[in-house]
């Protein structure tokens, strides 16, 4: 008998997801949790944010997936199966998705947007000093899909734009930095950072203090990866010093964020809701089935996951 | 004796231009206005709308250079000597920084920023709709140096973008359409529309509830070109209809904007202070002065201006 996949966000909704599994894959059975029915039928776990044991409970899975690029919210589960398969979730779509959200935050930041904002409710008409992209640069902190391809649009508009990531990594046309002397050289050079780390032990914090020390006087950040890459007070405390001039936050330590967090109010912090890049069904549901009918026949994946690695 | 140039700019100074024009042309007198002297000294005019008579006024003008893209606020002079050359200023520098501020704006409104920034004011977390940039389209009034760069810049992010021109004009890769047929096929596709035209008796205007009506429901404007593109009462009305969505404006039939108009404190309307493109004198000056070596070295000029048609 063919295997069952369980389908279980805490975000998103079965009435998106279960039509589009079932058009393009008719004898996959579709579960949704909590009706789970017999924990021995499910092959395949479709996921976000499982509850922590869920996954153990399922005797015979073979493949868990994501629903997003990110897997931290599958690995913080202490009762994680550690002989089952990750795949991450990586779709042109969100990445694309992704792309836009930064470039927006990074041509907002560089044409001071929210002092002009600020102005207009002010009735305000003074022009800024104003450079181009090519004289501003752009540090991303992230070397994977999503940070390579924010790279080269942020490059199309003339940036002057680098990457890093923790083990050295090379990409046509694209300045990188690796290991921890790279990150120091990387910050070192940025008036604008942009966070796309997969949140892993040694990402969580990555933006703190130190390095928001380690960055030009006066630069901006945009933290579109997960909340827990910033330490919160850090960054305030550099807001306050002037050292940090202004912060674009997608994600946070508690989503949503609470009410009365001095984010919200913040007049150097653009606040968004974690809409940076959706997961998109039409376009995520195609590559889902196909990494199912890769493992089945016994091909090799694509973005499986290394837990140790944590990405 | 060689000829003298006059500086003339209404919104500009003498002190960004002159040590730039010097430096690279030590041979060349710069006078600046109100400081001619001998009129008949004045062989090159570097202006920026010039008092109407100014040019009129000088019996050896031998060329007229526009400070910036347009050369309406020289056209506009009732006593325009109409022999004397008129050349516009293409700067590669300041098409760059209107196609930052192009895809700024598109990016905004493309991403629902003006709603996210007041939910942001009300502390609400709430994801709204989103469509990825493949699924926008994207009109851009004008087929120039600008709307082509601006175009390939949005292309390069994934819009679908298609640009309009008076006459049939072609570029690499980008869809264009043509005439008042055009016209009406391009409002009927666009979502969001960009004004980069120049201003002349026959786009005076061209931004009217003529041309809000053939845009989709809930489309958006960004007008980064004149503010007498635009008729303002008619803009007022398209928002409160709901047929335009928003706005974003950078440049008035008055500037500065004066207080008090209704657009400094619409809701959805962004006011920018006519900041898009500055003219930046260390890329502008070498372009300048390349053109009164062509003229004086008898080779054709660059972008120069046919009044009749007016750009």
């Amino acid at each position: 008998m063919a295997m069952a996949l369980l389908f279980r966000s805490s975000v998103d909704s079965e009435a998106r997801w279960k039509p589009q599994l079932n058009q393009l894959m008719p004898g996959l059975e579709v579960r949704v949790w909590p009706g789970v029915g017999d924990p021995a039928d499910i092959g395949y776990a479709l996921v976000w944010r499982p509850e922590p044991g869920l996954l153990a409970s399922l005797p015979n899975l073979k493949l868990i997936l994501s629903l997003g690029a990110g897997v931290d919210h599958i690995l913080c589960d202490p009762h994680l199966p550690h002989h089952v398969p990750i795949v991450r979730l990586v779709d042109p779509y969100m990445t694309a998705a992704m792309s836009e959200y930064v470039v927006l935050q990074v041509l907002r930041l560089h044409r001071h947007d929210l002092d002009y904002r600020a102005q207009q409710s002010e009735g305000i008409w003074r022009e800024l000093e104003q450079k181009n992209a090519t004289e501003r640069s752009v540090g991303i902190l992230g070397f994977g899909a999503l940070g390579q391809d924010a790279g080269r649009k942020l490059k199309g508009l003339g940036f002057d734009v680098a990457l890093w990531s923790r083990s050295e990594k090379r990409a046509d046309g694209l300045l990188g930095y690796a290991g921890g002397a790279g990150l120091e050289a990387l910050l070192r050079r940025s008036e604008i950072v942009v966070c796309l780390l997969p949140l892993t032990a040694e990402t969580e914090g990555i933006l703190s203090r130190r390095t928001f020390a380690r960055l030009p006087r006066g630069a901006v950040v945009v933290n579109a990866a997960r909340g827990r890459h910033l330490v919160e007070q850090d960054l305030l405390a550099a807001l306050a010093s002037g050292h940090v001039s202004a912060a674009v936050l997608d994600v946070f330590r508690d989503e949503p964020l609470p009410s009365g967090h001095p984010f919200w109010r913040h007049p150097h912090i653009v606040v968004t809701p974690h809409i940076a890049a959706a997961t998109n069904p039409s376009t995520a549901a195609p590559i889902i089935l196909d990494t199912i009918r890769r493992f089945e026949e016994g091909r090799p994946l694509l973005n499986r996951v290394d837990p140790a690695r944590g990405y």
